[in-house]
């Protein structure tokens, strides 16, 4: 199991290019045994979830970031889809209203966090401060310095009282990407998702890879780590978020509550 | 198929006796039968939602009300799970927070309606601002007709702004509860579950039933229909929730966005 190799915990040295897009750490190599293993995954994820609804004390919130096409919607849907709809909440960060502008960027992020028992997916997070805003050069270095700072502290804040914060870049490579939108193009009944807005940010690919590459060295902690996902294979990509959630899971330990002694002998009428 | 025996359109001569809570009219007889259809009916509604997420135009609210232990919680994992987490959001009522009785009744109801392209699934809802208050006279007999006009008010324009409002009332039988009640205090792991607060309500069950009828009768329009769920037997229940959800869509008939032409032939580079 490599599945630490791909956890950042600190930002000492990291190099994105050091990881491939295309690679498949987390694969047997064969597809059908990588589907079944994931199957499996996914049915204690739900017994854990279960019991971690029922524990009804700690909060897990997933962030989900990577370029357009990188896969964030196939992976709510593939893996986020195995846990009772009761206890799971997927948040979508778009555009900033005029009201969420008018506040501070972290303001509605925080309204969105888990409450006790509960798994919240961010699909595309706060870290979009640090990225379309530096790529587009709507901030300043100083200003992104410090913005990497200020989501150190809210993720401290959110650990220390109670939530477990894991965050996966799915890194998907350029040639994938373009593969990707060719294949919505050609198809008229994916058009409703394709935005040329798309294809304009493509062109600031590199600039993007080294926004990412800046803000997961700047906020990768031992309690808040990063996972680079390599993502151009999508059934990589679901298997290796979901052993990322399943050993997450499994160190928290979920239990039920305690048994109430004074519910013992009690009749129903 | 007899869905539109279950489905209250109007009020009028709508008596509650009249169902039976242990019935099984979407039944073959056969429970592998049933699991079997109620497999297939889901693998058609994760579909539909598909397209009904693409076509973000119309908005899906579904109302589950029922006794403790009529089994919300259990229909919103058996057949809510079906759907893509990206376009289904539960939300559960629980007691009035004080900032929330603040406000009018309907406030925290409002703030949670379902957005285009969502389906959103109310555990309990503006419907207990008529059933708890009433069966405890917190709320008199002329403040409880004025809520049923106000809930008829309220659903109509959510219907006349594109949501469609499906009610659907679990309906199980006293007996059954017991049997339930006893099953949780029975299993330790189940205790978190149990409320002591669920016997004294279930004291007032005749009231209950009282308070639901006419709720039902009055809050039952061709729009925003009712729906009885004979839920004694889970299976049953999920059952025909599942048919409901299936034939609302199926009406809805759901569409993938125009193809957009201005995307043909262009290039990603």
């Amino acid at each position: 199991m490599t599945l630490e190799n791909f956890r950042i915990t600190h930002g000492k040295d990291f190099r994105l290019a050091e990881f491939a897009a295309g690679a498949k750490p987390i694969s047997s190599g064969d597809k059908a045994a990588d589907l079944a293993r994931l199957d499996d995954i996914c049915e204690k994820l739900d017994a854990m979830q279960d019991v971690f609804y029922a524990e009804h004390q700690r909060k897990l919130l997933v962030v989900l970031q990577g370029m357009d096409t990188a896969g964030k919607d196939g992976t709510v849907r593939s893996v986020f889809r195995t846990f009772d709809p009761l206890g799971i909440r997927v948040v979508a960060f778009k555009s900033p209203t005029p009201e969420e502008l008018a506040h501070d960027y972290l303001w509605r992020v925080h309204a969105q966090v888990p409450r006790r028992g509960e798994i919240v997916v961010f699909n595309r997070s706060h870290y979009e401060d640090v990225l379309i805003t530096r790529v587009h050069g709507w901030i300043d270095k100083a200003e992104c310095e410090r913005r990497y700072r200020q989501l150190r502290d809210f993720e401290r804040m959110l650990t220390e009282t109670g939530t477990t914060v894991v965050k996966c870049f799915l890194h998907i490579s350029k040639e994938e990407q373009k593969a990707r939108l060719e294949a919505r193009l050609a198809d008229p009944e994916k058009h409703w998702k394709f935005d040329t807005t798309d294809l304009a940010e493509r062109k600031y690919w590199k600039e993007y890879m080294a926004a990412y590459e800046d803000a997961i060295a700047a906020t990768s902690t031992p309690e808040t780590p990063w996972y680079v996902v390599p993502a151009d294979s999508k059934t990589h990509r679901n298997l290796m978020v979901a052993e990322i959630l399943f050993a997450v899971f499994s160190a928290m330990k979920p239990a039920y509550p305690p048994a109430k002694p004074e519910l013992a002998g009690l009749k129903v009428d």
